[in-house]
């Protein structure tokens, strides 16, 4: 793949930049706005000048309280009386019971029966009410469906709903306020919320930008879907990188086709090498599904194979990176 | 102790106002501005509102740079020509060796055979020269002696150096740059420089401001010495929080007889879990030498012990706090 499409958003695309300016707009009172650190270790080692946008620093671990936010706080008095619920055992599941409480709304919370003992606290800590199913998608699905209909509460799906999308959208929008010239921007892909914001973001404040997702090779569904040109699906994953487990939706897909440069696949020894510098160099804790960004830029060759070559003036490219969350057991 | 001086500097300070403003001028291009985080959850264990000064996230990852920096970058072109040496196999050193690098001046760094050996590698990762010598004072300030004398290196004290005090003055300054109406700040206490530095800044910009030192139980010289009017030597200590077994000098000592309003003192048991808290909970990497911070507000009754009421308008109090480094072995 490689696209082509540079120009910036329109009225035609399904997610405008006013809906990504309403969504900021929205949350930007009750998230935290989150800083981007540099690290002049991490410079010399890719040879390009980088910029992490720390959504690991993010209130509830993650950048997923943004899209979730924004959902419910944007939700109408009748769309939010009986609350809301998701299937996710993950980051957007502490998130949506975080922005639930905010709005003063039950959070209803499907997980599967095997959830690491650390999510399901992160989801009550909020507040948020746990239904819990077989670890199967069909038991998760249906279980979601049945306590949708007893309790009458509104989905909100972890990526697939523009409301989200243009919230994940903020990370990325910040980021090109305080780092305008970005050469790349590269941020982990699984459902492709997070990715499809950051595309329609970028494209928008800066249209020459590349845009890459990054991927773990033993999850490599969106890889293999934008080069195949129709949704793929993971059949099951053993990736550490647990948050990357999920498939790219009609939407996410559309978008990603349309605005994304290219996928790079990242090994399970790389990301988990990342995640260790991460801490020992920079001082943060970054989950592996976050940290694996780094992993492509830290290998020999790595700016070659971006295609990205040193500026005109002779400096080092600029590369942001979103670094999506920071929820790990310790 | 409980000090009632509250009048800003003034000309009478060994250390002037003027001379923190040139040092944050001279290391500015060279060092992070910090970020300040804040913690819903923090707030709420706590009963304040919390903002924490990042030093953790400083290059070479503590806040040593600033004072070296400024001590290195302040020095004649005649004072720098042999090089540099300190006596340190902490922080210090690394600061030192960074500092020393960007100046292109030789870095003699003393440390002990039984020094840590990533400590080791973070002074030899900078380009400083590593001497040995015996784990003892004595040996220490002899071989440093011996080196000086053979180098005609020019000596960087860790904390008895006006420049160096003046140069740790830069995180508080910046951090109440940020958060101008503080009512207390809490930084760690070793050898004093930190404390110091902090002590000048907060005094000036906010002469009503409560500023405590943080020690641990088993480091407790400074908490002595305070009390009991005149230093006391710490013989030797088995704190985890090993960057705090350092002595009062008498510069330092006298700066926060003035200053001060007072020192806490925390249990190894407390400075463990506070820096447990900052991984789970905000995802940095804290060192037990900095973590040691929260503790006291974690504490049943914290912030009546700091005397800290809620404010005149019903809000909880503000609280700074530097984390002062993040250099961990993992």
């Amino acid at each position: 793949m490689a696209t082509t499409n540079k120009a910036p958003l329109d009225s035609s695309t399904p997610i405008t930049w006013q809906a990504i300016l309403e969504a900021h707009e929205r949350i930007r009172p009750r998230i935290h706005r989150t800083p981007v650190l540099t690290s002049g270790t991490f410079d010399r080692m890719s040879g390009a000048r980088l910029y992490f946008k720390c959504e690991n620093l993010q209130k509830t671990g993650s950048f997923k309280i943004r899209g979730a936010s924004n959902a419910i706080l944007g939700l109408s008095e009748g769309e939010s009386a009986r609350g809301v619920v998701t299937p996710s055992s993950g980051n957007h599941a502490a998130a949506v019971s975080c922005a639930a409480a905010w709005r003063g709304i039950p959070a209803f919370i499907v997980m599967p029966r095997n959830a690491p003992a650390v999510k399901c606290r992160a989801v009550e800590s909020y507040g948020g009410k746990i239904t819990y199913c077989e670890p199967t998608i069909t038991s998760r699905n249906e279980t979601c469906a049945r306590v949708q209909a007893e309790t009458g509460a509104t989905l909100v799906h972890p990526y697939d709903d523009d409301r989200i999308v243009a919230g994940q959208a903020t990370a990325a929008k910040e980021l090109l306020e305080e780092v305008p010239d970005l050469d790349a921007i590269l941020t982990p892909v699984s459902g492709g919320g997070l990715l499809s914001g950051t595309s329609l973001a970028s494209r928008q404040m800066r249209p020459e930008i590349r845009i890459y997702g990054c991927e773990p090779e033993r999850a490599d569904d969106a890889y293999r879907s934008l080069h195949a040109g129709e949704i793929q699906k993971l059949e099951s994953s053993d990736t550490v990188a647990d948050g990357l487990r999920a498939n790219l939706s009609p939407r996410t897909f559309a978008i990603l086709r349309s605005y994304l440069t290219d996928i790079l696949l990242v090994s399970e020894a790389e990301l988990l090498a990342a995640q260790k510098l991460f801490a020992e160099r920079m001082k943060i804790v970054v989950e592996a599904s976050s940290s694996l960004v780094l992993s492509p830029l830290l290998r020999e060759g790595g700016l070659e194979k971006l295609r990205l070559a040193p500026r005109a003036d002779g400096q080092p490219p600029k590369i942001g990176m979103i670094l999506s969350g920071g929820n790990v057991e310790l």
